[in-house]
């Protein structure tokens, strides 16, 4: 196996921004998915509390879409990007006990936007869990992953359900 | 069991920032850890390259590191800290084939540290992720949690294995 | 009237950060208020509606929260500072056609949190305005000011209501 | 009225960026305005020191310029955008007693830039406030609105004279 | 020579981004160098180390990489840009006691990005000096400059060997 | 010489945030230099023209000064820092036909303030560059250097003149 598939590491081993001057602009589109386990009680109280409900899910939702737009400060290599579209969603699951983060979003560029999907999730989560570590700081983050890519020279990709 | 033990959702369900005013300043110390779980291939590419080994986990490294000194920008209910030492390792483990990340955070301040330590660890996942998925988009984000914290009213406080 | 009680300009009339550095480090805090005016509609649509009610004004907490913690950024010659507390609040005053927002900033340092607390209104009034847009472009931001402060040399202050 | 007027806001009521994705590219333009009302004397300082003259404004202009550059990282739902021109002037009013600010953003792109204009008028007009807050810590920041805007599907629009 | 030729100073000495909107987009590329000039023995241990070899450039290569991306967040008048790469290299120079960089960035747009290669190149040399400074303060950043542009409206343009 | 004299590698070669926790606290004070080389033409413009002197200069002080605010999150092992004091001056010196840049930087901390005022020089430089490649693309930045440092373990450091 060659090393040169690492597209961000050239043959002397350095990093380098792969160079995308010459794509094409396509419309591109990235899901990726996340949880974070929490214990049963927890979940219940961001999920169903009288007051809480509200903003506990709203502050994590602006922080997941605000990490999107960071993504190329937080990621060495990848390219500022013009996002035209993040959302982020919350699906407490009380049998698994654990809160479902998805992401989606959306650009006309010359890369990929799955990272920014990965990131606006990974921020959502920490997001979480700093507002439920004062009860619960055994949390933990699970299964942070792409869920689906559309646009680019790779086309329509869907990630295996594990 | 109440609402309001979310310390930072008032009882109108409104986040805020928690008042550290008035803490004592300690020596805190945080630990946490995180997977990035990729296939075999990928692993050898990155652990054993003969080219690449340098600066693969050099650029996550760097990226963890600058990602914690950002957490009170992504996280937006964290309190700015100044972070006294950041640490970020990279362990391969070929039998689960993933790569083990564990950081430390330490400061002398009135907050704890373990955000700052779980972004370390998330930032420097999702640079790793940013530089394998064009050889292996399926990869995924697992285990990231806090395992051990010192100093503040908790004193010391270690995560159970899971 | 002399020049040089701008603190920061000096005698040649250059921009300089004040030197705080021999200042003592106490606690001090400062509260802001300001206003959007808007359409009776718009407000309705924002403090009244069934579903919209939670994330409006949460939206724009958070990115006052946040904004409070960009000001040294922002505002050239501010001091980065340790905020101990940011706490931002909305109420709609539906006889004005208005949204009052107030906030309080806290810290123990060296130099005062008004304009940490003025910026925590001014990003929350320009969120408001960013979410209200589509149906009333012709709002507006009034009354930005400081209305109290705690803490330093000058001690207790407070702004004339106008 | 209905709630889904809010074009940031979803049926459930939650935050998300809106999709630009196919909106089309077109030259857009916004201009924006606001003042600083101060005590007389602060007014002359500023605006006829021999010394002051020039930074004062220079600096309040480059803070407003930089200001716009961040619109999207402080306003949550806000696009990232490729401004092509960002200017902030001042106006010495000394019947009003107060400094009159506007600004001008352009691009060619999916979204209209008033909030960047309003973003450069704020964060100028706070940087006034905290180069004179010294001297006259009761000043105000008043009438913060969009004046004009060209480009997008909704072409030319003025806002209506206070 | 008229004042009016510095582009970024209007007529009335007010600083002003520059107006690209109606300027092409075209393909633009800019090359830099720069120099840090240290002690024998400091390049020595940065360039043949057996073990901060990997490190010590990666570390720089990827701070003069993010550099180039905050560009128009540290230069005052610099346009935001959508770089589609940008790359950093090191050059251990014995002979005369220094490490030669150099940046290549790359885009398609309506600026150059001779600022962006001048960053990336400082940033870098920075953060080399940063590492080394323990063991030799007296270093210094010597021969900042672009060495070649490509793109715009003066096409191809080659700095003179100083 | 051995490798472990490069305080920001360990003995593995990788990269981490020196420990200063357990440092004293005491004030510290940096002062750095650069040159900006220019044209006479070009020199003569900034520092004589009619207009463009007050805002030229004035433009560079501002990004110098934010600059060293951002010095943290550019160079990847400096830590977070609460500057207490930044100031950034320019001398035309038309012998050399050159700018000289002068920065000081103050804090009361655990480690020293030289790459901020190394980089309030550099951020200032390449502004200047900025304002002025349109008339001169051939300038270069030369001589960036510490000066002096006061405070921490070494006291008090001076460079030798070049």
């Amino acid at each position: 196996m060659s090393d040169n598939q690492l597209s961000h590491i050239n043959q002397r081993g350095e990093a380098s921004m792969v160079d995308v001057t010459e794509k094409a602009v396509t419309q591109r589109e990235a899901r990726a998915e996340g949880y974070v386990t929490m214990k049963k009680d927890t979940l219940t109280m961001i999920s169903e509390g009288k007051h809480a409900k509200g903003d506990v899910f709203a502050v994590a939702r602006i922080a997941g879409i605000q990490g999107a737009k960071q993504t190329a400060s937080l990621i060495p290599l990848c390219h500022p990007l013009m996002l035209s579209k993040v959302q982020v969603e919350f699906e407490p699951q009380p049998e698994q006990s654990r809160v479902r983060i998805t992401s989606l979003c959306k650009l006309a560029g010359q890369t990929g936007v799955e990272m920014e999907a990965l990131t606006a999730v990974s921020v959502a989560a920490l997001t979480l869990f700093d507002m439920c570590k004062a009860v619960d700081p055994g949390m933990s983050i699970e299964g942070v992953r792409v869920t689906e890519k559309l646009g680019g020279k790779t086309g329509h990709w869907q990630g295996t359900q594990p």
